[in-house]
């Protein structure tokens, strides 16, 4: 993945002097010269997202957005769309229900080009439903109750950053549980919880964390202990779920974590240059 | 502190079938024998959580509960209320506001004589503000905000459980981020977080969790790394915290947690008569 991913955890804000998250985006997209394109279409209303940020995008000093209105298979399997992915420099997802992009987009030819375009170095952002569904596996929805096989609901996300699982609007909706959830039934997987304001910027192996609040890494590949009673499936209570061991790692602005090592550290080693 | 501790993390349920935490409480302070003594000193509404806990107390098989009103400071230190506790084999705060308990309770004689009887093999209970109050630091209140050196106020608790920091109603009110943001601070507490329903019965220099929910156990003193900005802390959001490596154990009911090791255990090895 020679392209770099921007995953928001919600509510960035877009206040003139308190944008920094997509400032960061429009510079990497090539700033004046960035070909931007919108996508709302986890949106009921996909208008107002599209106008909304078509404006902020453009006041940050993206000269091109197009808003790119898939609100069908059939959009996003028809050449047009595909063209103007083709032509993109940097492309947004913007929030909404994340199983309305993976019904419409998955598997389709706009999919296959946005994951082509990734790999020739194009910058792929996306805030609340459109950062869920970044990884492999994203979370589909879940419960403020406690931490068991019950309380949350997983299913395949898009699968541009894969070994991780994203929740966003992480301390404002209290998530905690359902992402202890997941990571002890799939501890092969990093659990990211994003605050909202915040992001991470994923540039190779390692991501750099931005905005205002912090991303909580859960790492349950090494604890000692996890018992996850099967039975449950069906029950909000699900069966209590026992974890004994992981690691937790707390980020704010300015630091980075390495997603090979499963480790923190203060800076990168390379240039960042954009 | 030969007594035991019952540390409920609010709500606890009183309907008749699904009301454990309770009905160990009365089995442990003497069953049919018990002396109870409920304290709702933390609440708005006393008489109403008096009569409230007498009836789910004596429907559980307590033939003696005594609501001892302490409104005042000069209650607290009043040899009436004195005589209560003395004869009491088991006491129950209730939730509301912890520092109501501080200030009325805080060094008076019934504090000293909770401290005696406790040690002479009471059990002390508490639930929600209750239970906040326990140990020797608590949580005076936060914010969801990140995780920051501002989002948190603590402040001195009645000190019947030290080295730890207790937090309730845990995954029903998304408290994960005060709760790491006190613990970031002060590594040396040891961080509790109860659900709802849940509690932990400390015996000794363990723990055992009890109820539906779990026990989020939060331990930053082996942390690699910790950066707390002092800024802030006239500020909600305050400075973003930086903590590398905190254990994080996640513990159902019948799970046991040793807190002198800082570490799960699946069992106690002793036996517990009641």
């Amino acid at each position: 993945m020679p392209g770099k991913l921007l995953v928001i955890g919600g509510a960035e804000s877009h206040d003139a002097g308190d944008d920094e998250i997509l400032e960061r985006f429009v510079l990497l997209a090539g700033g004046s010269d960035a070909h931007l394109v919108v996508i709302a279409t986890a949106s009921e209303s996909p208008g107002e997202r599209e106008q909304e940020y078509a404006e902020v995008l453009h006041r940050l000093g993206a000269q091109r957005v197009t808003a790119l209105r898939l609100a069908s298979r059939e959009d996003a399997n028809g050449e047009p769309a595909v063209a103007v992915i083709e032509r993109a420099s940097g492309v947004f997802f913007t929030g909404g229900d994340q199983l309305r992009i993976t019904t419409v987009l998955g598997g389709t030819k706009v999919d296959k080009a946005l994951h082509a375009r990734l790999a020739e170095g194009m910058i792929l952002a996306g805030t609340s439903a459109g950062a869920a569904m970044m990884s492999s596996t994203m979370i589909l929805g879940g419960s403020l109750a406690t931490v068991s096989t019950g309380s949350v609901r997983t299913g395949p996300g898009m699968e541009f950053l894969p070994g991780v699982l994203i929740d966003m609007h992480f301390a404002e909706r209290g998530r905690l549980n359902r992402l202890l959830s997941a990571i002890a039934m799939f501890p092969h997987e990093l659990g990211l919880g994003i605050d909202e304001n915040t992001a991470i910027l994923v540039d190779g192996d390692s991501f750099e964390v931005l905005g205002r609040g912090t991303v909580t890494v859960i790492d349950a590949g090494q604890a000692r202990d996890i018992q996850c009673p099967t039975a449950g499936f069906t029950d909000e209570l699900g069966g209590p779920i026992a974890l004994y061991g992981a690691q937790l790692h707390v980020l704010p602005a300015g630091h980075w974590f390495d997603l090979t090592e499963r480790a923190p550290k203060r800076k990168a080693e390379e240039d960042h240059a954009y």
